[in-house]
């Protein structure tokens, strides 16, 4: 088994974490969580969200988040950019890699964004070439690769098909992401194996939910294929608006320890990310969902 | 990989998972927790264990419970008996099926039975002698497989040690037991390949607890090895008195829905188990650590 020798955390907590919370989160404890995120070694965050405030109110600070932030070197601040204009408002932040967001469910793409997937897709191909032309990198993003709230099972084909199409329109990476957290590790294998025929592994990335409680059974199967990025969240922060009261992304602290396990480096310091945790699920008045944090903090 | 085509779970829920509950539980919501794991297809019940009521006074009640179980055919009901007086108890009962367990590290051993490893093997030979004269099988506990609470890590060679001695003694099946759940998938595969050089794969159980969140990923590890059954509790009742209020033993709901993912039998309802799992934490006002459970309510 080939894993990889070391693997890149994309930490989402600050844009999918908190998107859903109900109550607005000061900036000023945005920009914290974001800092001790990168001072415990975390090298890639997903800062904001430049979507209509009308869609997501929590994400309606973007701009005081993306230039309000003390960057540090070799840490990457992202945000999303659904459209040109949000990429615009991202450019005007200095903001140097953004995120555009598909779907592999028909479903959910007229659900989630008002559109079919072609035309998601067509509106991103305007975003792609103007971040080009500002030499910005993007990342794309797919959803319900693992099964959809609406369709059910996806076909790793319609996965392979979304993920070619961003990728072939400029992402330098595609996240594959199992949104409602279904899957189980042979279907994941399967579906990155699929995806992996047309984009190389090195440019996919498996941003899995935990919500089955699956994502690092998940995790570990496909890094027997050899993908090396992987998106999780500080605490488990985000949940599931598919199912209230479950579980969203899996916890970054439990999928460091899997990975300090494997012998996979990450660069990332376990207690402090673990500390970051706690203070944060503290500040906001949330569960923390790493096991790890809390084992760590009973022992 | 020769994913075995089926898998017996073996529910310890109303031993290991209750023992450690402060207030006295029913005995006949013990009765009625075990006919309903029983209903939703698990054939493998361990029912209470034979120690002193003065170590576990939650087990005091073990002659009313195993008297008072209707019994399904097809159906094993056991119970811990850690020394003879405990056997003879449970052979008045009735009992068809006892279980005995060392552990793999001597601190441990010491600390949590009075005795050391070698102590202990000494100690179940009488009680694997008259078990084999009462024609009752006899299963075999090891503790600490991946990781001791005050050894801290443990040679897979110790814990193939052990084994060995509990087989070769008269154990028909040896459960390996991540007592803290510090466990990672490499690891689990590298202590179950060394233990399997001495006692078939099919004679090995994985007992791993979810403290550090990695039991799923372990199980599928040991899953590519060839083990083929499993111990967890339903909801994942029971807590790691190593690290108060962090998680014990894996969740036989997610344990389930990770099988039905990879395509092995079981024979158990997921459905029927789960709401198991709902009525016995609401009966016994514990959390349900099942994130199936949880996800399947909020949907």
């Amino acid at each position: 088994m080939p894993f990889p020798k070391q693997v890149r955390l994309v930490e989402v907590s600050p844009r999918d974490g908190l998107q859903n919370e109900p109550s607005p989160i000061a900036t000023a404890t945005k920009l914290e969580l974001i800092d001790r995120l990168a001072a415990a070694g975390i090298t890639y965050i997903e800062a904001a969200s430049f979507v209509s405030p009308k869609w997501v109110p929590q994400m309606a600070d973007h701009r005081e988040v993306m230039t309000g932030l003390t960057r540090r070197p070799g840490v990457t601040y992202t945000a999303l950019t659904p459209n040109l204009k949000g990429l615009e408002a991202a450019l005007e932040c200095g903001v140097e890699e953004v995120a555009v967001f598909g779907a592999a469910s028909e479903a959910f793409s007229q659900k989630n964004i008002n559109c079919s997937v072609a035309e998601s897709l067509a509106r991103f191909e305007p975003v792609l070439e103007r971040a080009k032309q500002a030499k910005v990198r993007v990342r794309g993003y797919v959803s319900c690769v693992l099964g959809c709230p609406y369709e059910g099972e996806i076909a790793p084909a319609k996965v392979a098909d979304v993920s070619k199409a961003l990728y072939e329109m400029g992402c330098y990476e595609v996240s594959l992401g199992d949104t409602i957290g279904v899957g189980t590790p042979l279907a994941a294998k399967r579906m990155v194996e699929t995806v992996s025929r047309d984009i190389p592994m090195g440019k996919l990335a498996a941003h899995f939910h935990d919500t089955y409680g699956q994502a690092l059974a998940n995790l570990y199967a496909v890094l027997e294929e050899g993908i090396s990025v992987i998106d999780s969240s500080v605490a488990g922060l985000g949940g599931c608006p598919y199912a209230k009261g479950a579980s969203g992304n899996v916890a970054s602290e439990d999928v460091v320890y899997l990975l300090n396990g494997l012998g996979i480096e990450t660069g990332i310091d376990l207690n402090k990310l673990a500390d970051t945790g706690t203070w944060i699920t503290q500040a906001i008045g949330r569960p923390n969902r790493s096991k790890v944090s809390v084992a760590l903090a009973a022992k």
